[in-house]
């Protein structure tokens, strides 16, 4: 600094941000649909929805699932977890996701590092049929460390489905878990201090028990139900969604069941992916604990009759996703019960 | 950590997130518009536009005005800053808010704080006529450092003055100021290595030549201007609108005024407020880089027809902020000229 005080002195380079805004913007064209009506670089994103239809908005994140990606230098793949949880977030509520709009924000802005993030944004975009709109790309020097970024979203959609929402529920309807690709995004303050922590691992180390590395499996990107759970939704053969996030399948399962029934789940309904035999055996948490905090194999759950069960297992399954019969709704209050023989 | 690791030994306390939610949703209740068909805690917030009309959608952050948040340990202003920008953003496209939704993120969750900006921002969010409809509230630990945290914001609206978005702008139009209440949210890296860095000031000194506190001075929330055009724009008076954020005047004015007009802006036809003569005098930055940086006093330029000038100010400054005549389009090529005498 030598005289005059220049924004460049105090951290932030314009020129840098102009030109990552340039390749950015190549990606978020490329995701464009018919629900947009403005271009890239306007001050707000312009959008139609499906006149009379309902909306219904969510804003989430990534959470330390961040650190991982840093950890690896991998960050293609957040992107998909971010919009895939937010889409699957609105698809309980009946919802089919319109536009997108992301929130990046880090120390010093490393253009492969941001393209890299909204490349997977956009992907994952494309793949849920929604336009990324536009966001925020923030550079704020000394607030977070060299390489690391954090990095939110927020989902607008409309109602497809409106009979999820009106959540027609009864005894005897039948619960369907939907295979998770893995941890999603939830549980990663105990996963690090898991893998990290206790067990001293690194990004690059194999995973215990496996071929693939510790980034490998923490890394796997959150899937989205949207494509998968199409048919059957179109059919209207689904009465009821939950997504397994934060709070797991009793923390979830409960917000869809209402006040006078109750989930009952076996936990022994399906096949226990590895890493949470990993997780379960290396932490030596209760299966209480493990339930509250992960997905433990199932992402999504639908509620549907007992008469639609084998076409509507049949219909995920040839979508490409395992699924199984994990439950039944009885008479009760609004509790889920998670049971194993 | 003996035997079983728990998320709580791994720095997530899911009671004390449950708590504060539980205070935040009164908060969010209270924001609560006709527009809002769902309740708080749904996985996503539901809500209706006017039927055929056009959304418009903008994300942004606060940037790192929230270090000086942090420093002063005042956190109902910046969730102002949020909205306030947002909105104005969408504004210039013609668009009135309906929903806003939060992203605040920290390492380890600070009930009082996270009250305290969401509380602002539920303060804004009802001056403007918005419902902050939901948002996620992330305990990232090991990501930010204590005390610290970012916060992001989305906001949607639906065009009620479609002729903003039309932008048919004329040579001969005239260019009004309306003062800005300070800083607002852009060139805060700037201000802190001035301030902090440079002029060795903590947050509670006086700022120079004043009675506040420099946090008092550089925390003023950023304004809407919203309410303050809202007679001139029902009356169909204004023709295009520029918000004076990053890139100031020069670089924000050019987005409205399209490919065959120049503006010129007078750059002393306003008072400068005094933060700025004082950062002008303590930086040594040359006037180019001041008004690439900053909004030297006016945050909002409105375009409006030559006969209107004079009942425009007039509506202005009848809702409570000043303005001022600040120049004119000629026929050009899409530049802004900042002129002084």
């Amino acid at each position: 600094m030598n005289g005059g005080l220049t924004y460049r002195d105090a951290g932030v380079d314009l020129e840098a941000a102009r030109a990552t805004k340039a390749r950015l913007s190549e990606l978020v064209r490329g995701t464009r649909t018919d629900a947009v009506s403005s271009d890239f670089g306007s001050f707000g994103g312009r959008f139609r929805a499906t006149p009379g239809r309902e909306l219904v908005a969510s804003a989430d994140g990534v959470g330390t699932k961040l650190k991982i990606a840093v950890m690896a230098d991998r960050h293609d793949t957040v992107g998909a977890d971010l919009v895939n949880h937010c889409v699957n977030d609105i698809l309980v509520e009946g919802a089919r996701p319109l536009i997108f709009m992301d929130y990046v924000a880090c120390g010093v802005l490393n253009p492969d590092t941001v393209t890299s993030v909204v490349s997977g944004l956009a992907a994952a975009c494309r793949a849920n049929g929604c336009a990324l709109l536009g966001g925020e790309t923030a550079e704020m020097p000394d607030f977070y460390a060299p390489g690391e970024y954090d990095l939110a979203g927020f989902v607008v959609g409309e109602i497809a489905y409106p009979e999820l929402a009106r959540r027609e529920l009864a005894p005897g309807d039948r619960l369907i878990g939907l295979a998770s690709s893995g941890i999603h995004t939830n549980g990663y303050s105990f996963v690090r201090a898991l893998f990290f922590g206790r067990l001293g691992l690194g990004a690059h180390d194999p995973f215990p028990g496996a071929e693939a590395s510790v980034a490998d499996i923490l890394l796997r990107p959150h899937r989205s139900y949207l494509s998968i759970l199409e048919r059957s939704l179109e059919a209207g053969r689904v009465r009821g969604l939950a997504h397994i996030t934060g709070g797991g399948i009793p923390g979830n399962v409960d917000r869809v069941i209402g006040g006078d029934l109750d989930a009952v789940v076996r936990s022994d309904s399906w096949p226990r992916p590895h890493e949470f035999d990993v997780i379960a055996r290396e932490s030596g948490a209760d299966e209480a604990e493990l339930f509250a905090t992960f997905n433990m194999g199932v992402g999504m759950i639908a509620v549907v009759r007992e008469a639609d069960t084998g076409k509507v297992l049949e219909e995920i399954r040839g979508a490409g996703c395992e699924a199984f019969m994990c439950g039944e709704l009885v008479a009760g209050g609004g509790k889920v019960h998670l049971e194993s023989a």
